[in-house]
């Protein structure tokens, strides 16, 4: 057995452990041998190829990142990319990929099915479906979580409102549980549009009965409901969609306006992605790694490998592309912390 | 509704956020009061019981230990137990006890069914069925990565074998999740005796092939293969079980002496129960806690709320404690780090 | 011996272990008492006072922000404001203030020197004289640097500049012992106006030869020197200063448009001053603490304790309000991390 | 300029991070190269040497240990030992060496006078003379009080006396900075003998008036008064010194017996000289280094690079071999932790 290995899209923890993972089952257990591509597809599509060996991996299992690299790059959006993907199985003569990614990367494996692909899912957002859990999520959570704790002091020793900015452009989770790991008084998700005079009534009612300061977390793609208040332009990118901070930033200055008490934000960004992964992702990314390597020896091509309640689970690619696993009503709706 | 609240067997991180959690759903969506009990079933026994309210929990979330502080003690094993415990219901005029407890505190009420009660599992030895996590034990198992990754370090610089023993007495996942998360050459686990023989060799193969130096994780609970080794004394407590630190002690002592390297034993020990829980633990405790307060609103009494696959499940306590939760066959035979 | 206490200026960490151990101090081994005033000097003149006992400062020691709470108010700078903190004095029958702060809060105290004062520094910005060390500064470097660590990964695994902004306004310690302390390619301080061009020519050439991502730590206080480079507005606060995360923005935008490499900011924000102090900080605080509380004991009121090659000394307070204390040409000139 | 380097005694965090300040700078701005040996002094004798390169340094600035390896070998103690360090000097074309060690190979250096030496020291237990600060201490001590808070919890939980053995056989530092940090009860440092029945004491007083649990927190070399108590054997190792763990295990069964409080030990052991140095270490590895090559660079040969008051000072190696550096007095005399 012979099998290309990328990951693609954002970096995040868990990367590296995966990777390892890999390649010390496929070659000690399975007899194979790996051929590593550098930047996600783009590295299959532009040859930036070289074996991939246990020396390769030794050490990397506790570290941040990719030693592959990465990047978002899609065959199917790029002209003859698909080609280029299936020449490269043929010059490398690899019986298929394991590929390390996220929506993008997984949905691009499902735009060329006739490519042999098995999906491991990483995703800081959580946002895949096809598996309880994503590589990268819980240290992502965990970050924020830390972090989160640190603003509590700020607040109460000025008695502010404290917005927190986390990442999540879809989905919510980083947001649901830092918000509930630390005890958020309004917890702002993109699932569900918000209202800022419900937010900004909630704050007023939390300093009046509860603490004197008051704790806000928002996810980078929490929209307002229609009318509501203006998006300024710097809170916008070129294409219209809320930029990093931008959401944070407005947020908190519609609570500061609407209740009057000081309000500051925070934008946690890119600190969310880095590091050493959490035991969590790190097991979660070994037996992810361990399991893909397993279905491509089996040849259960075209699926992403997945966990359900602690069990090794396998789902279609095109499944899994079909939509994206956002955080239920049944978790968000806290009548606590959600202003509806 | 007025409930009961106890938190028993050894303290964990997390059981103040599920405290918390508990009395805030349980007031301000449910209607409900709480009375709290001091120390476990002792409390309950003993009459230390104080109105336990909003006030009590606020901050609490992120610390770790118990407000209440807790105990071993089993009403059933204490003669008329049971009756005091049926008094201090009558007493306080309760509708039920919302315990959050392990192996002993939960088993305590299987022993005494006619007293209502919902059990929330908590446990860093993640031995208890019916969910598919227990408070704490993610934290525990976190702690023990984070010190075991401190270990490299010196095993690397001075080119040593360092066994590191973690908790778990009859159940080894602490140390499958530390042992995988850091890469562990060898993993021992209470679920599987080992040879101390096998482990030697495997150690010898280790630092002959891939690395100048072995980091191997055992379990407080591991126990060799009949006759394979002797267990000194001061390796076992009043009872002929081992004590704490004595299997990593003696296995330091069998690898030294069986492969000439120099071999050093760390006991994590205490450590790993204590100190802020990880953001898994919050959600968990935060989720598992409003579930089992709306259990006792249906009451769903006599159950143990855990989670499946995410979603919460409710499961008899008569099931619950049929039997533990060990590290299935499945999980732990991984040819790297297990010596069969 | 009757003290009034109080914390002023920004939140840090360290503020409850001094709180605490000039409380332990003076009560049991100096035979005195204490009255705490809330919000700083606001809290004097506002006549928000109570006793501030052992119990009040029992297991704090750890804990982030300050139980007393804390503002900017500079009584000399309101109308009537000196008299009112006299008055505190004989109505509360107190002998002087022990009063922790930075320079804002001790600046004040040097405008009433008739008041009876202990000044204890705390302040992130770590910029007072008359001290090795004030307390929060070693914590906030630790958290910038935990977290510029993890930007390492992303940097490196997308090929990226990554620009830090960390806090700083007049002085750039936190920048300086971060950017070392990671291995920042650039490191841009208040004490020394940047070109842009320079920096943007030491990042292409880091590209060039020694790595394929690059890290900048900018303070938030930095500025280009004359004519380099716009300031947009956005940039600054209503009084022409650069705003938090203005900086950050603005050079990551720079660089972005000279170097053609992808370019990412994150701005640590109020982080970097919340949460559970360092050993370093716990230790310092409760040693200047003491010292305070001895010196209050002898009279040597008007003075500053601060710390000199680890053993205590004391200043005048109006050596220190004369100047702040910048990061020495000594310490940042550094040419490899330094665009000169 | 050409330089011999090497790491020598205990592995400690900060090493790494002074290999490559020094390479960096010698090699950039000193237009120095530099032989790596390996395994401390023995590598000197054994002629495990090899060119040291920017390329060999490239990454390890926040990473534990030592990537040279270390070692305790002393040449002065093995026989013609010192004759091939000479030789090493002259086979490689060396100047001098810079010596990244302890008591015992800075101690080796002062015994080899005509070998040109500049000595960095670094040490956990901080106990080098000629210095303010040693690489290492500031994150073990650091570690430390992590893993104390830790133990706060279930002190707390189940109202136990916990004691905590940490590292430092003739030096108190870890002990003193870590109980200070905690607000241990108890302090008990080799710097001075204690008597069971003192410490006993106190902690039976902290609980009868202070808090319903005791923390107490003892060197690895503490000894206790004559006559006081015994020393079993399995305290003490060969020559008769206490093994680590020993005085842990003995103090906690003599506050047990005497004061009838539950009480358990915590051994932090290995733990505590592992894992990525604080931001403090890194900084003061960097500037050491730096400055070891300048002074080597200078022909300052014989001395140690240290601090004092934040300043670079260079010290005799004999001046510094002729002691060591203890907790003084006017520290350790707190008489809320100390039992005299």
């Amino acid at each position: 057995m012979r099998l290309g290995i990328l990951t693609g899209g954002g970096d995040c923890p868990g990367l590296n452990a995966a990777l390892r993972a890999a390649v010390r089952h496929g070659d000690t257990e399975r007899g194979g041998s790996f051929v590593g591509f550098r930047y996600g597809w783009r590295g299959v599509m532009e040859g930036l190829a070289e074996e991939f060996t246990i020396e390769d991996v030794r050490g990397i299992l506790p570290r941040g990142g990719t030693v592959l690299g990465t990047s978002g790059t899609q065959p199917h959006r790029v002209d003859g990319g698909v080609d280029r993907v299936r020449e490269a199985l043929a010059v490398h003569r690899l019986d298929g990929f394991v590929v390390i990614g996220g929506e993008g990367t997984i949905g691009a494996a499902s735009q060329m099915l006739d490519v042999p692909v098995i999906g491991v899912p990483k995703t800081i957002d959580n946002d895949i479906r096809g598996t309880d859990a994503s590589i990268g999520f819980q240290t992502a959570a965990q970050i924020a979580t830390d972090l989160i704790d640190r603003l509590y002091s700020t607040a109460e020793s000025h008695r502010r409102v404290m917005v927190c900015e986390v990442m999540g452009r879809h989905a919510g989770w980083i947001g649901y549980t830092a918000g509930v790991a630390t005890g958020a008084d309004v917890i702002v998700l993109p699932e569900h549009p918000f209202d800022p005079e419900l937010i900004s009534r909630r704050v007023r009612e939390v300093i009046a009965i509860r603490r004197p300061f008051s704790i806000v977390v928002v996810s980078e793609g929490a929209v307002p409901i229609p009318g509501a208040m203006a998006m300024p332009d710097y809170a916008l990118d070129e294409n219209g969609f809320p930029r990093l901070g931008g959401i944070g930033a407005v947020l908190a200055g519609e609570i500061g306006r609407r209740t009057g008490f000081e309000t500051r934000v925070t934008v946690l960004g890119h600190v969310q992605r880095g590091g050493s992964p959490v035991a969590f992702d790190r097991v979660l990314a070994t037996r992810l790694a361990r399991a893909a390597v397993d279905a491509a020896a089996e040849g259960r091509w075209g699926t992403l490998v997945g966990t359900h309640a602690g069990e090794i689970e396998l789902t279609p690619i095109e499944d899994v592309a079909a939509g994206s696993r956002t955080v239920p009503e049944t978790l968000w709706r806290i009548p606590e912390v959600l202003c509806t």
